[in-house]
Parts: C-alpha cells; sequence; structure tokens
C-alpha cells in the first residue's frame, strides 16, 4: 500500500539535512564558518525540517585539536550560528554509543539550542543506546535510534532491537543502510518491518541512504512512499565514502511548495564545488559499486580513491583475498 | 506481482550493451577500432547478450567525414570487428525514423552480421516505424520498437502504440526513458502497461534508462522485477547527457554465473578513463537533475556541460523562461 503520491503533500515528511555531520567524516569536520552559516540559512529557505551540526563526540577520546570543532559540537559552538535559532527549522546533533561521553556532555534542552539527538548504535550495543535514549528524553529533547549497517544483521535481530527500542521513549527509528547495500526491493520490504513496529509503539520511521550502488534516491523515495517520513540528504551528497542521497534531487522530488531547491543550487556554487577542487572527496564512483555489491563497508573503497587509484580489477581481487 | 527473486536467475534476461550506439553521441561515433575490439570482447566474456554497434543512419542526410563509422555502421565495418561473430553474444544496430534509408541499406539478414535492428520512434511517426518492421522482419531481422519520450506522451496515445505494434511482428517493446524524468513509482507502472499488451501479442519488454535524476539502475532493476526483461547498460553509464544505466552496476546485480564484471572493469581501465581524460563529456550532473525533474530534452544541459558552466542557478533561471 503506498502512501501519498506522486502529486501531492504528505504533512508528514521532514527532510533531515546532514551535510555536517556525515559530510564531516569527509573534511574531519573542518568547514569554515562561513560555510556552516551559509548552510544554516540555506537549509532555512529550502525548507529543511532539521540541520544536523554534527556529532557530540567526547573529548577524553578524541583529541579536539585534531578534528574541526563539529565533531564536538558544543551548544556554545551552534549557538555562535544559530542564535535563539528563530526559524521553523530544527537542530539536531548524532551521538554515538561509546564515542560519547553522554552522562557529562548533555546539558537539559532548556539550556541548549539542540532539539533533537541521534543515537547511533550497532545491534550489538542496544542497552547503551536505550540508556541514551531514557537520559535524553528525561533532559526534554527528541530522539531518533539509528541502527547501522542492518544489512549485516539478521532479521530476527532487527525485530528484537524494534521491538526494545518500541518500549523507550524513542521517537523515530531509522533504517540506516551504512554499506549502500540494499536494492529498492530490500528498502520497501525492510520499511514495512520499521513501521510494523512504529505503527505498534507510536513512532516514526526514518531512512538514511548512501550511493555506493547509486541508489541513494531511489532508495530514500521507495522508502517514503511505503511511509517513512523523516529523509536524510546532504547537499551534492555529501557524506562517507559514496556519500548520502542528495537534498538537490531530494528537495526538488517533495511536492509541497515550501521545499525550494534554488539554496542548495546556490551553497553548491559557493561552498561545495570549492571543497571538491580542494580536494575532499566523496561520492558515488567505482570503488564503491564493489564494496555495495558485496555488502562490506566501504573503508577500503576509501583508501583506493584517496591513492587516485583506478585499477578497479585489482581492487575487485584485494577484495576477494579478505574474505 | 514480482517476478523472480534477489537470489535467483531470471532465464528471460537479456542484457543490451548500448555503449557504442548511446555513448557514441557523445563523441559523434569516432572510437578507435581498438576500443570497439575490446568492447566486443569484454563484452563476450561479461556475458552481455547482445553488443549495439550504433545507428545505421542514411549517408545522404549525414556527411560520413563529420561522424565516426558507427553512425552507419555498415556491415562490413561490424564483420571486421566480429568476423563470423563466433560467439553467444548477437549483435544489434539502431535505425532511426526519419534518419535512415531503411529501403535501401538494409541487405537480407543471411548476408550480415547483425542479428537485431532496433526501430526508434516517436509516437508521431507510428506508421513508418511499422513499415520499417514489417521490412526488417521480411529480410530475417529480430527487431524491437523503442518509442522514445514516453514521459513527454499521453498513456492514451501510449496504448495505441503498443496496440498497433503489438500487431506487427516485431519482437520487443521498448520503455524509453529519453529525459531521465520517470520515478521508480511511474516505471513499475509503466512496465506493467507494456508488459500487458507484451502478454496480449507475445511480445517480449526491454527498458532503456537515462541517469538524469541518478535513477537509471534503480529503475532498471525495478522494471525488471516487474517482468522486463531486455535491460539496457553501457560502460561507465557511456550515453547522451546524463548517460544510461551502468554495466557495472547491471551485470553486478544479475545472479546468472554467466554475467561477469570483471572485464567490464577492465574496459573502464583500459579505455573509458581515458575517454573522459580526452574531454568526452557525459554522466549524471547537477543540470541534468534539473532538466530530469523538469521532463524537459537534456540538450540545455549538455550545452551547460560543455560550457563548463557552474552556475546552477541561472541555469534553472534559464530554463524557467524556456516554458
Amino acid at each position: 500500500m503506498s502512501k501519498g503520491n506522486l502529486l501531492s503533500v504528505r504533512g508528514d515528511v521532514r527532510v533531515v539535512d546532514a551535510t555536517l555531520r556525515d559530510g564531516g567524516l569527509c573534511n574531519d569536520f573542518f568547514f569554515t564558518d562561513e560555510f556552516v552559516k551559509d548552510l544554516y540559512h540555506a537549509n532555512i529557505k529550502a525548507g529543511v525540517d532539521y540541520m544536523e551540526f554534527g556529532y557530540r563526540a567526547s573529548k577524553e577520546m578524541f583529541d579536539p585539536e585534531k578534528f574541526g570543532k563539529w565533531k564536538f559540537c558544543n551548544d556554545e559552538d551552534i549557538r555562535a550560528v544559530v542564535g535563539e535559532n528563530n526559524s521553523p527549522m530544527k537542530i539536531s546533533i548524532m551521538a554515538d554509543v561509546g564515542r560519547c561521553d553522554y552522562k557529562n556532555d548533555i546539558r537539559p534542552k532548556n539550556e541548549s539550542p539542540v532539539d533533537l539527538i541521534r543515537v547511533a548504535t550497532y545491534v550489538n550495543t542496544i542497552p547503551v543506546a536505550c540508556d541514551m535514549i531514557e537520559q535524553f528524553h528525561k533532559l526534554g529533547y527528541e530522539t531518533s535510534i539509528n541502527i547501522m549497517a542492518i544489512s549485516k544483521e539478521k532479521t530476527e535481530d532487527i525485530h528484537e532491537a524494534l521491538e526494545i527500542f518500541g518500549k523507550t521513549p524513542v521517537d523515530t527509528f531509522y533504517i540506516v543502510d551504512s554499506y549502500g547495500a540494499y536494492y529498492p526491493e530490500q528498502i520497501r520490504r525492510t520499511s514495512q518491518m520499521y513501521l510494523e513496529y512504529a505503527d505498534k509503539y507510536n513512532k516514526n520511521v526514518g531512512i538514511h541512504a548512501h550511493d555506493n550502488q547509486s541508489l541513494a534516491f531511489a532508495n530514500t523515495i521507495d522508502a517514503l512512499q511505503e511511509g517513512v517520513s523523516y529523509l536524510d540528504s546532504t547537499v551534492m551528497g555529501m557524506g562517507r565514502g559514496a556519500g548520502n542521497c542528495r537534498s538537490e534531487l531530494l528537495i526538488g522530488f517533495l511536492k509541497n511548495p515550501k521545499y525550494r531547491t534554488e539554496p542548495i543550487l546556490d551553497h553548491i556554487e559557493k561552498h561545495m564545488i570549492a571543497l571538491k577542487e580542494q580536494g575532499v572527496q566523496w561520492g558515488f564512483d567505482i570503488p564503491y559499486i564493489i564494496t555495495g555489491q558485496r555488502n562490506s563497508h566501504p573503508r577500503t573503497a576509501i583508501a583506493f580513491q584517496k591513492a587516485h587509484r583506478k585499477d578497479y580489477k585489482n581492487f575487485r581481487l584485494e577484495l576477494l583475498d579478505l574474505d
């Protein structure tokens, strides 16, 4: 049963811009202040519903000298960009299980510019993720649970995870295809599974797609058609490895007149082309097809791209040896 | 009702490599002999079912000095590459309604290396297309009818076209999304429509997708799932404007063990990277999103790319003025 159609507006849709967060993985979060301010204003003009500023990573674990500030997302740094955020757009950050000091680094919501904290977990770290959700909820935040790399997990474990998270106060379940391994048919099936638990526990469902097989946009709009409503995108697809669903594709597809692509095109012209020219690497290319088809972590393909290699056949053989 | 599944082989699948034909539109068909020979052998090794060598264009209409030989596809030129074509792969050419001298330029099949002639038509040139099909059939060829730019045609006219072509001896109806304007949902619906007539008249259905919105591969495998069996692809997606479904994606997706991606990767390493470096332009990029979303001919986006422009916002505004 498809929800909505190609001509009308679905009021439940939320576009979540993850450019700084997933894109930050490509340049160690060293975005200029001008980039971040311009992106904030571009997203507001484009009708984006949430803008994710980065990770709230632990400064005990990661050296603040080695990363730009959006790996840590201090409330003060966000505040310097958004002020009181007098806009309809909400602010999000991501907290990675095992990489953040969630007991000490999160203030109550009424002291913070952040609206939504997205908790990123693997299936084998669910209890910590539940604890984080409970805590963030008590502090007054919206939360989502982003179960990563599900293309490698057993279906019964995903069922169990959704059952567990269903009983927490989390607001949104996120489908995360970290390896860009899912075909549209699998995304439609996975969406149905997530939506079943979302209906049971009164949650939303979101999707975060990767473009390893040039399917990030297709998978996102197919999930949307099934009833998924939180849609991640990044400007020019900037994100780890092959990158994500492109904002300029997604926002141009959505029919709500509040969504406008010009501000996104503007940001591409002003900032993204320059990033590419400076050598920041991301985006669909042949090595990612190879890891995506094999349902493998893209780290080998990222290293291949960094080395400016073009010997795709060797790369494929090297991966065979990793089995 | 989906046909087949993600783990098994569908015996009716035929991969049609259109690199020389659609890719030839990017370099006026000036491929080196080595490129063509290597592609022929790569396709055989990769398990490709048909290789399209180019157009059989009229030399009265087009100056053979201004184009490479694959715009004309003389039987002799094909023969120089394939000899007796002692391989399981069949040879295809395309004949464009209004751009070929089909009464004089096609010999009987038993004198030619060609197996399949694909007739490209618009909805308003159906009678000529029927005449061509009848003639090619009498000469002993397999034929397909490729109705172009259907995203601009009325649904009732496409129904009528399929009814008319159903009564001809044509073997295969082709869905052609010339503008890269169709979303997967529309491709699934269109596939069902074509398959209804195909069932009635005992024809096959094929798909030729364009990548303007980064959907060529997604649309191709979604059509496959609906029951479409002739699947066009090109190496590295080489084709007009945003290009086509990439062979390296499609062949890596198909489960029949006869399909192998290594020979395609080999051809990319040996030839395609060099073409790109020589300045031959094709492939998904932002201006094609803009024409695709508007369901417009990509010619404006091609000109934009040729001029090495990056002012995407202006481009979008210029298109508004064309309405």
